[in-house]
């Protein structure tokens, strides 16, 4: 298989055979392609386009087309399908998790109907009690589909009953034991079956160091373990410990690659997941909240100023490092904030209390502090001529950065203890707060260093 | 196996044990953690605590616990021990793409020294060769453990030569068929070995839609291929299509993780990577350059208002919103290039040309600055009495509004053109740039409606 590349010609060739219904050539066309190119290629096509070539892969390529499209691509496309089209050509042919996590962008009274129209009345079930799941736990994205094994059964036993229950599997990577009321005891490694003798029992081989979590543990904490123990695959147990599926890495990569754009969009301002792709419309949207507060912030500041306006009046040449000042707060604030946002996100936190490490930020802070402000008063000693300015801008510098950091690492922690996602921190939020503290100290010391020494 | 939890407790218990030299409570202790959790604990003592409970450990367990470490700790380890220990204690019991990571970072005259004290030649071997590859290419992350079966072989041949090729390895997850040349074919998956009867031949089961990649990969390009396909291993071919070594997916996710964590730190204006538990030092130096960027921005700045100091000294109101209409230039700069640096990461950049990006962006930008300005008008018709004030600040926040998205789109994609990272786009170099930018448009357009009104 060639590593395929989506080109402008790919597409209107593809286009003209859709149009002139050549469905042989098409078929050539598409058997050569991963469902993700696919997929890739789908979202080129219009709704009319897409459907006639969904009509001409086969049952399971379709399915797992339609696991690969983007949500709302796939909302468009299944609403315009009948109940039973979508239980007997997609639903049917994914596994069980990949068919909850369709069903479950649907509306309540579609997922019944579809379910309705699924003759396997186990495969039905399981897909009924997954959707039960909140979508951000590990039942949100556990599938149902495991092969499992009886402690006291013998090799031989073992292989027989996995080559039934392997057949309705995609991949196996592991197979878990379990005792005779379904409690998870242990894996049983592929490795270690291809070493073991068939006479041996599976209690005399298995692994019973098993890592496994409860259905209610939250995914964020999921895709932390799998990645801290580099594990593929992560069974899931209920409350009382019998095993009720299990969490394969491709899932848990899409998390850890969501939830990093979430906080790097969160950090750039912008509060929807928004994709290159989107419209004019959808982007604006994602971003004007921020901007919107970003405004607020900024008038705020500009009643400080105001406040300050016979001070600037008599001394204009204040003006000239308002807007450094504020900045500087801005950035360094978003500095702290990121990186206690990047600590509570990896849930490495380890044994620094929150003082401890309130107190080291402020050894950064006062180190960062002392650096700008020599900077910036030797600048002015060397290049302006006004002792006055330069005693207020050099102090503000250092209050500034120094409060600004604190505030920067506060604000996450205060948020992270009220389980708000400290993320939120980050971005024009802290920068907008600190512009507005960055313009009181420094019109505030600029206050009393004019009238002491102007 | 129980999920481990570090607490200040256990850290100061497992001291005293070894301050009491209570060998076998420790081997207890350690018997029931993972590798992982024992490098957490690890980073919590010091190098002499460390070394003592190292050597209580069993080879393989110190060996996981090795490649488990930070880097920085890890290297204050290896540097105390003699290059045999390194060898026959760590090296030896790692799988080549470990040993090669971790010999990678010692000196090269190490690297030799640890690499002729390595028993198995051909092992030795394989783990200099690995040292040849780039670290950041898909060969200086690939393993050389790996099973593979000829095309030509019966079932039962295969599974007499897999069992003795697993023994080497840690996990199986695929079987590569390799011709009489070693050119790969194709995968056998575990499952389809399961459901074969025993008489067929290779070529006749196995999967030749094989996606693999070249040496020279690019490792982020590596770990879109294994995200985009959900692939849990990738074979790694040479020039010529031979089978050299295979990447698991947990190597990708560590990458994954890298890469966001990386630009989320650009994004917020950290330039080397620093961890929250770092020092004081080590946080200073990642934070200093872009505060100094910034400060050299903002002196800019404060160029630009000095240039027009007559003008404040006459209309000292322009002061008031000169902070929040360079901050509106930030904060839209960053969104937009927040968009274009996420959609290079992510490889899906689809279809659209440079120039369609900029106009959609020139679309979103006039939305945008049409909003916010209507709303600084309306804030300063209701609340401010300076007609010429007001027409400023309007005109000021739509031209700078338009002019950072542009920029910021603008920016990205060029430093991408040019091959260089375009994450560095984002945070306070942008920022700062339209900080100026900003202040320059604000005083311009206001000596523009100040003379002209005032």
């Amino acid at each position: 298989m060639v590593n395929f590349e989506l080109t402008r010609e790919y597409i209107e060739n593809l286009r003209e055979l859709i149009s002139s219904k050549n469905e042989t050539a098409i078929v050539n066309l598409l058997k050569e392609l991963h469902p993700a190119d696919i997929a890739e290629i789908y979202e080129e096509l219009n709704l009319d386009e897409a459907k006639f070539i969904y009509f001409l892969m086969d049952d399971d390529t379709a399915a797992d087309v339609l696991t690969e499209l983007e949500e709302d691509d796939r909302k468009k496309f299944l609403d315009s399908l009948p109940s039973d089209v979508i239980a007997k050509r997609f639903i049917d042919k994914m596994e069980s998790d990949d068919a909850a996590d369709v069903l479950g962008e649907l509306d309540d009274q579609r997922q019944q109907e579809v379910l309705s129209h699924i003759d396997d009345v186990s495969a039905a079930g399981d897909i009924a009690d997954l959707l039960n799941y909140d979508e951000d736990t590990a039942g949100g994205l556990m599938a149902k589909e495991l092969i499992k094994v009886k402690e006291k059964w013998g090799v031989s036993t073992c292989l027989r009953s996995m080559r039934r229950q392997a057949e309705e599997i995609d991949e196996v990577y592991y197979v878990y034991v379990v005792d005779n009321d379904g409690i998870l005891k242990g894996t049983l490694s592929l490795k270690r079956m291809l070493l073991s003798p068939v006479d041996v029992s599976v209690k005399d081989i298995y692994n019973s160091d098993v890592i496994s979590v409860k259905v209610d543990v939250d995914a964020e904490d999921v895709s932390n373990i799998m990645d801290k123990y580099d594990l593929v695959a992560l069974p899931v147990v209920d409350s009382i410990g019998r095993l009720v599926g299990r969490i394969t890495i491709d899932d848990v990569v899409d998390i850890i690659r969501e939830e990093a754009e979430k906080d790097y969009q969160l950090a750039s301002g912008i509060i929807e997941d928004v994709e290159a792709s989107d419209g004019v419309l959808q982007h604006t949207r994602a971003r004007i909240p921020w901007l919107l507060i970003g405004l607020f912030g900024g008038i705020l500041a500009s009643w400080v100023a105001s406040g300050h306006l016979d001070l600037i009046e008599q001394f204009p040449a204040l003006a000239i490092f308002m807007a450094l000042i504020a900045a500087m707060g801005g950035n360094v604030g978003m500095q702290s904030s990121a990186i206690v946002v990047q600590s509570l996100a990896s849930g490495s936190v380890g044994l620094e209390t929150n003082w401890l490490k309130l107190l080291k930020e402020l050894g950064i802070a006062l180190l960062n502090a002392s650096i700008l402000s020599i900077l910036i008063f030797g600048y002015n000693m060397f290049f302006r001529d006004d002792i006055a300015l330069t005693i207020t801008v050099t102090s503000a510098m250092f209050s500034v950065v120094v409060f600004a950091s604190l505030f920067g690492t506060f604000i996450p922690l205060l948020l992270n203890k009220f389980k708000i996602d400290p993320a939120l921190a980050t971005g024009p939020f802290v920068t907008t707060m600190n512009d507005i503290i960055g313009m009181f100290l420094y019109l505030t010391i600029g206050n009393l260093v004019f009238t002491m020494l102007g």
